[in-house]
C-alpha cells in the first residue's frame, strides 16, 4: 500500500477500503506518514466527503488507536454527554449534577479548552482545591459513592484523534461532517459510557453555522452510535447568544451555581433541563417527558444543588473560594430599546483576550477574568443603565463592548434554544 | 492575510487574489508557511481548480521567485521547446540540431530526469567528456558561435516551483491542470526564449491520459503565454509506446544519431521534424509548410547530424565514447502475428529498475544500461524471432520482457503520432 495512492483515490472521489484508512491513520499515528501527507488526504476528504462505510471504518480505526476506559465496574447505564462547543458553555456543570441526583450514574471525563474560554475541567480548577485529575480507580469509586464524578480523561484515548485534530486546526481542515463526526464520537464511544446524549449546537458563536449541516452531523453521528450499538441522541439547539449570564470559569461556575439553585437564566436553564432529561430518558429507560418531570423536581427541590456540592467536596474543592475578580468595570446602553442581537464571538473574543482561554495549548488560563451579562436579548434597556460588566484585577476598558450590542426600538421574535431532537 | 483563511477560501471553490496566492507561495518559499498547509491548499486546487486569472497570477508569482535568464545578446529570435514527457523521448537531441542547421539560434536549458529514465542532460552526458555546466557568458557565447548550446539550467530559476514540485509528488496533487500549466510555463518564462512550442504528450506512457485533458492544459498555456507576450504553440502528441528505438541514456543518444543520419524509427522521426517545423516556422516567421521542406532538407543533407557532431565538440565531448554496455540480452518472440500493443511503462520501469533512470535525487544513474526494440507496433515477428535486446554489464534475465507485448494475428490501425496543433 502507498500513501499517495490512497490520496489519488480521495482526489478522484473513490471509497477507500477498511484497509487503506488503517494504513493512513496508523502510518502518521507512528511517523511514517508525514503531515503534508496527511493533510493532503484530510482536504481531499473535507472536499469529496466520504461514506458512511468510510465514516464508520475511520471511527473504529481512531477509537483503536488508544485506550479505551471500561466503566463496567459502575452499576447502572452509564449516559455521557457532548456540546460540540459553545460561548458560555457551562452545561455539564448543570446537566451532571441534575442526572445524577435523578440516580443515573455520571462518569464525566472532561477536557481543557483551546477555545474562547476554559473548559468543563478549567472551569472546575477555578475552584480552590478542586482536584480534576482522578486515577481510574478513584474515579469509578466515586461514581460507586455519589453517583457523580467529572475528571480529565485518564490513559491515553484515541491519539489518532490527536494528532489529526492539531493538523486539522491550522491546515484549513476543519469544515468537514466526516471528520467531526468520526472525531466525536470515537472520543465518545472510547470513554466507555453505554449511551450518549449529544449537544450539537448551530449559530453565529458555534462552529456550525446552519441547521441543515447539523442534522447531517447529527444524523451520522447516531448512525455511528448504532454501528456500535450505543444509543445516541442529538439535540440541535440554538448558539446565536451566549449561554447563560456569564462568560469566563470562575463566573461561569457562580453562574452555573445561580442556575442549580433556580435562579438561573431561562435559556440556559431550559436547555440545561432537556439535556438532563432525554440522558435520564436513555439512563432510566423512561419516557422523556417523565424524565423532565423527574429533573425538574430535583432541580426545584435542590437535591441537584446538593449533589452539586457533593461533588465539589468530594473532590476537594471549597465551594466559598471560587476565583472570580473583584473589580467590575460596567457595560452601558447607549441608548433605550430592545436589544435585538449579541455579537457573541467579539464578547467571547474580549473574553479570551483577557485571559480567559488559552490560544496555544501552553497558555495559562486566568480563571478570574469573565464577563457577566444582566441583559438577555429581547430585554428592555433603558439609556446609560448598567446591561453587564467585565471582571478583571486589572484595569479595563470597557466602551468597546456596547458596539457588540444591537439596540432597536422593536423587540423581535424569541427564537427556541431547542431546534431539533434527532433519534 | 492568514493561511488557513486561504486554505479555507479555496476549499469554499472562491477565487484567491494575487495578494492571497503570493502571500502563500512567497510564505512556502521563505518557510513561513508549512509544508502540511501547502499540501492541503495545493488539494484544494488540485480538486477546485484555478480560474485563468488565478492561474496567471500565479505563474507571475512563481516566475518572480527567483532569477530569470536574459538571452537578449544572442541575435535572432530565440525558440525553447519544452516536453511534458515520455518513455525514451530523446526528442531534443533530434530537434535541436535540426533547428539550428536551419539557422534558429537554439539556446537549450534542460534538466536532469527523475523518472523511469535520465532527462536530455544526463543522456549527453552518457557522451564522454560532454560538459553540460556552462556559465552564462559561455553558454551565450558558443550560441553566437555555432547557434546551439545545451546546458543545465545556471542560475536560481523558479525556486517556488522546485519546492512545490517536489512537495506534489509525495502528495497526490500532481494531476491538476492549472499546477501543471503555471510550473512548465513559470520555468519556460525565466529562460528567456522568445517564442516557446511545447509538446504535450497523451497515452499510456505519459503523465496525460486522454487528449481532451491534453487540449485543456495546451490552451491554458498558450493563454499564459499571450499574458506574458510570448508566442507559443502546443503540439499534441501519441505516447502510447516507446519513442523511437531505445529507453536508456547512451542508448538513446545512439538512437537520437540514427534518427539524425537517416535511420530513425519513422514515427518518432516523423515527430521530430514536425517540432522542428513548428520552431523553425516561429523563429525565422516562415509558414509551417515551408519551414517543414527546410528541416527536412536539413535532415536529408546531413547538416543537422554535422551541426550536432559540432554541438559536441564544442562542449567537450567524443562522439566515438558513448557509455552503451556491451552485453546484449535478447527479448525472444513467443507467437506468430503482429504486436498490436506494448506495456511502455512497464519497459520503462524494467530500464528504471536496471539503473537507467533516479528513484530518488541523490541516485546515480547508469548511462549504459537500457532496452533496444527492433519492432514495433504493427511490425510483423515469427514466433522466435529477436524483436529487441536489453544491455547491460550484469546478468539479466529477459523472459519477462515478452509478456510487455501484445502479438495478435491481426493488425490494428496506425494512430498518428501528431493528434493535433494549438495555437
Amino acid at each position: 500500500m502507498d500513501i499517495v495512492n490512497i490520496i489519488t483515490k480521495k482526489k478522484d472521489n473513490k471509497e477507500l477500503s477498511y484497509d487503506e484508512i488503517k494504513y493512513a491513520v496508523e502510518g502518521y499515528v507512528n511517523g511514517d506518514i508525514k503531515d503534508y501527507q496527511m493533510s493532503s488526504l484530510l482536504m481531499a476528504i473535507v472536499i469529496n466527503g466520504m461514506t458512511d462505510e468510510e465514516i464508520f471504518n475511520l471511527t473504529e480505526i481512531m477509537l483503536n488507536s488508544g485506550d479505551k476506559l471500561d466503566l463496567s465496574s459502575i452499576s447502572g447505564i452509564k449516559v455521557d454527554k457532548h456540546s460540540t462547543g459553545g460561548i458560555g458553555d457551562k452545561t455539564t456543570l448543570v446537566v451532571a449534577p441534575l442526572v445524577s441526583a435523578c440516580g443515573v450514574p455520571v462518569a464525566k471525563m472532561s477536557g481543557r479548552g483551546l477555545g474562547f474560554t476554559g473548559g468543563t475541567i478549567d472551569k472546575l480548577e477555578s475552584i480552590s482545591g478542586f482536584n480534576t485529575s482522578l486515577d481510574m480507580n478513584d474515579f469509578i469509586k466515586q461514581v460507586n459513592d455519589i453517583k457523580i464524578a467529572i475528571a480529565t480523561q485518564t490513559g491515553n484515548l484515541v491519539p489518532a484523534d490527536k494528532k489529526i485534530y492539531a493538523l486539522r486546526d491550522v491546515t484549513g481542515t476543519t469544515e468537514s461532517i466526516p471528520l467531526i463526526a468520526s472525531s466525536i464520537m470515537s472520543k465518545k464511544l472510547a470513554s466507555g459510557a453505554d449511551k450518549i446524549v449529544l449537544d450539537v449546537k448551530v449559530g453565529k458563536g458555534a462552529f456550525m453555522k446552519n441547521i441543515d449541516a447539523a442534522k447531517k452531523l447529527s444524523e451520522i453521528m447516531i448512525k455511528i452510535g448504532k454501528r456500535f450499538k450505543k444509543e445516541v441522541v442529538a439535540l440541535i439547539t440554538n448558539m446565536d447568544y451566549p449561554l447563560g449570564r456569564a462568560i469566563g470559569n470562575g463566573i461561569e461556575v457562580k453562574d452555573a451555581i445561580d442556575t442549580l439553585i433556580g435562579n438561573g437564566e431561562e435559556r440556559f436553564t431550559k436547555l440545561c433541563l432537556v439535556i438532563a432529561s432525554y440522558m435520564v430518558s436513555l439512563g432510566k429507560k423512561i419516557n422523556v417527558s417523565d424524565a423532565l418531570d423527574l429533573v425538574k423536581e430535583k432541580l426545584d427541590n435542590k437535591e441537584a444543588y446538593n449533589k452539586f456540592l457533593e461533588l465539589v467536596k468530594y473532590q476537594g474543592g471549597d465551594i466559598n473560594n471560587i476565583d472570580i475578580c473583584k473589580n467590575k468595570y460596567d457595560i452601558i446602553s447607549d441608548k433605550e430599546g430592545y436589544i435585538t442581537d449579541i455579537d457573541t464571538l467579539k464578547l467571547a473574543e474580549f473574553a479570551n483576550n483577557l485571559g480567559a482561554g488559552r490560544k496555544t495549548k501552553e497558555d495559562n488560563i486566568n480563571y478570574g477574568v469573565g464577563i457577566l451579562l444582566n441583559k438577555k436579548v429581547n430585554d428592555k434597556v433603558s439609556k446609560n443603565e448598567v446591561i453587564g460588566y467585565v471582571v478583571s484585577d486589572e484595569n479595563v476598558d470597557t466602551t468597546s463592548l456596547i458596539s457588540y450590542f444591537t439596540i432597536k426600538k422593536e423587540n423581535i421574535n424569541e427564537i427556541d434554544i431547542i431546534y431539533d431532537v434527532i433519534k
